[in-house]
């Protein structure tokens, strides 16, 4: 997608310096950064702080950390995988990204493993594009027939949560690539933006991301949703999934289950898009079997923006009291109308799902049997 | 109440200097500011700043406004109304307020006008202290019987919203008070305080006041409450009013109705505290007859908190995007478990509301008949 007008991907290898480069997420919107990962700990570091975030990126960059391992030391296998798995606990698609780079070396002599867990990466990196191409075409659909049913409005108003646009993939996003696809059909639109606390993913992210690609958007504080959709000022929620489960309960950013709860009680059709690959078929219950990632108090506590000399300054806001930082929650499949993916639009439900795992199996990109939790 | 166990009411009058004096609720919790309040324009500044806010104080608040404002100039009556109902749209209790100080002059010669009113707002602001202490004893009542259901748990956790307390009344508080009255009585309580965006009147007022009497609680972004219900982690919600219908909808900060549905989706008893005065009779249907105060964009795009050095900095972190700062909503009556006032304890419905009503007007605390809108 475009910054100040030139294409840019979240993340990209760059084949002549060899090198992994992103775009840091924890200084938007104040500043655009470019930032080189060289070593594992770099890639660790990353994902840790949130230089790169969002599920289907969080898997992109683990499968290049491996890749960048391998080529210091070709028996790092393991220890990399478990310190990058340990750097998120919620996102599903870390681990999967990491079994796909672990499947492409498991034969291979020392000395072929950093060049064959590099192509995968590269795979990965160029299947996350379409995937999210698909998600957007997929999705664009639905939004034109969503667009169809308005009987006085010819603008139509989706509410958004955290940011599920091009920055948490490769490119074109989750829950965005549908509005961006629609933009380029011609489509009206215009996007609520949840600010989401505590660290602001939204108002930074996916504000500066609509901004960017000049779509018509409002930032509002978390605490609003409920009171627009009760006014009538919203046709439809899209947000974005960390984890799927069979049954298609959502793990997402803390916040989302609040606003699904609000679309049910006032009938506006609440999707989620997603990469299939977010989805972990080991789970059906995600509200007991999904251990909810606690982050450090300071997100709450202190906040970043620019002081009265535009100079980038951190402010604690926050004193003396204890805080708790839970960084998901949980929607429950019975409060979603549909699920956008690459394969199509499924129902939040086992039997829907089960007809979406199908089609992976056959085309051999999921091994996963449905089994105890591991997550 | 106690700020650095000193006690405190948020506003008094001091009669040797003849000066009402407030508590800057702007700039807690980074700093303990008292302020005199001359003129006029001194008072309509600190309710249009939310110097002091809170729909119990802003109405004693617009006593003494009046009071003072008639110590210039004994015919500026109805000039200072206008301007004074002009500073906050929502709160009925300014409205209500300022009727009692106008019936209590409204038939003496301009010489008497100011001392009677003056003695009207110190009533008020009497009547205000005994009103929220009695919705602390009721409430505290409740607390406790709803501790006794509490079969695994000795622990009382309490979700508010907001802030509530004894800074958004003369003392006590509305939501918080049953929480005084309650830790008072030896109950072991934790309160989980939801930031609320974008004043964070939670983190920097509610916070502060527990932690100023030494009450247990966290502060959690406003995005929590849903997940921590799911989880079985509140046991309650507790929280006030700006304004009330006679049907029982209640119109409170901004979020209270998100976290209202989160209690039903989760069988959580979800209660309001209020003084009668909070109650606007003339207004059945709270969602379509309440207009709804928009306040500046500036609440959401910059915040203020303190510097490495400990300075008290203003920084901005949200730019060029639109946004929209909606400060309150309606939560349908549907949702309430029960109304704590100084009266008792009142059903969210019309038949119990209407019992309430024929109390004040049997003590002529009322006068008001049901209508058409005038809110």
């Amino acid at each position: 997608m475009q910054v100040n007008g030139r294409a840019y991907n979240s993340l990209w290898y760059d084949p002549v310096k060899q090198q992994v480069f992103i775009i840091d997420q924890t200084v938007l919107p104040h500043q655009f950064e470019i930032v080189a990962l060289h070593t594992l700990a770099d890639f660790c570091r990353a994902i840790t702080s949130m230089q790169v975030r969002g599920a289907p990126l969080i898997g992109v960059t683990a499968a290049f950390a491996l890749a960048i391992a391998l080529r210091d030391n070709a028996s790092i296998t393991n220890e990399a995988c478990s310190r990058l798995l340990a750097t998120r606990p919620t996102a599903v698609n870390l681990r999967w990204a990491l079994q796909r780079v672990q499947r492409a070396i498991q034969n291979l002599a020392p000395s072929q493993r950093a060049k064959a867990a590099l192509d995968e990466a590269l795979a990965i990196h160029a299947q996350d594009i379409q995937c999210c191409e698909a998600i957007g075409d997929i999705g664009a659909d639905l939004l034109q027939r969503q667009m169809a049913q308005l009987t006085d409005n010819k603008v139509l108003n989706i509410l958004t949560h955290c940011n599920a646009g091009w920055l948490a993939t490769v490119d074109w996003g989750t829950a965005l690539a549908p509005i961006y696809k629609a933009r380029d059909r011609g489509m009206a639109l215009h996007v609520w933006v949840d600010e989401t606390r505590p660290r602001n993913q939204g108002s930074s992210l996916t504000a500066w991301e609509l901004q960017q690609q000049g779509i018509d958007h409002t930032i509002i504080a978390d605490n609003t949703g409920g009171h627009l959709m009760q006014q009538g000022l919203v046709d439809l929620c899209l947000v974005g999934s960390d984890r799927t489960t069979a049954n298609g309960d959502v793990c997402n950013k803390i916040g989302t289950y609040l606003k699904a709860l609000a679309a049910a009680a006032n009938a506006i059709p609440f999707y989620v898009a997603l990469p299939a690959s977010t989805i972990d078929w080991s789970i059906d219950d995600g509200v007991s079997e999904i251990p909810i990632e606690q982050r450090e108090a300071r997100e709450l506590t202190h906040i970043s923006g620019l002081d009265a000399d535009g100079n980038c300054c951190e402010v604690k806001i926050i004193h003396n009291s204890p805080v708790a930082n839970y960084a998901f929650d949980v929607t429950p499949a019975r409060y979603i109308s549909g699920l956008i993916t690459e394969r199509g639009l499924f129902n939040a439900d086992r039997d829907s799902l089960d007809s979406l795992r199908q089609q992976l199996q056959l085309d051999g990109q999921t091994t996963q049997k449905r089994g105890n939790t591991n997550g």
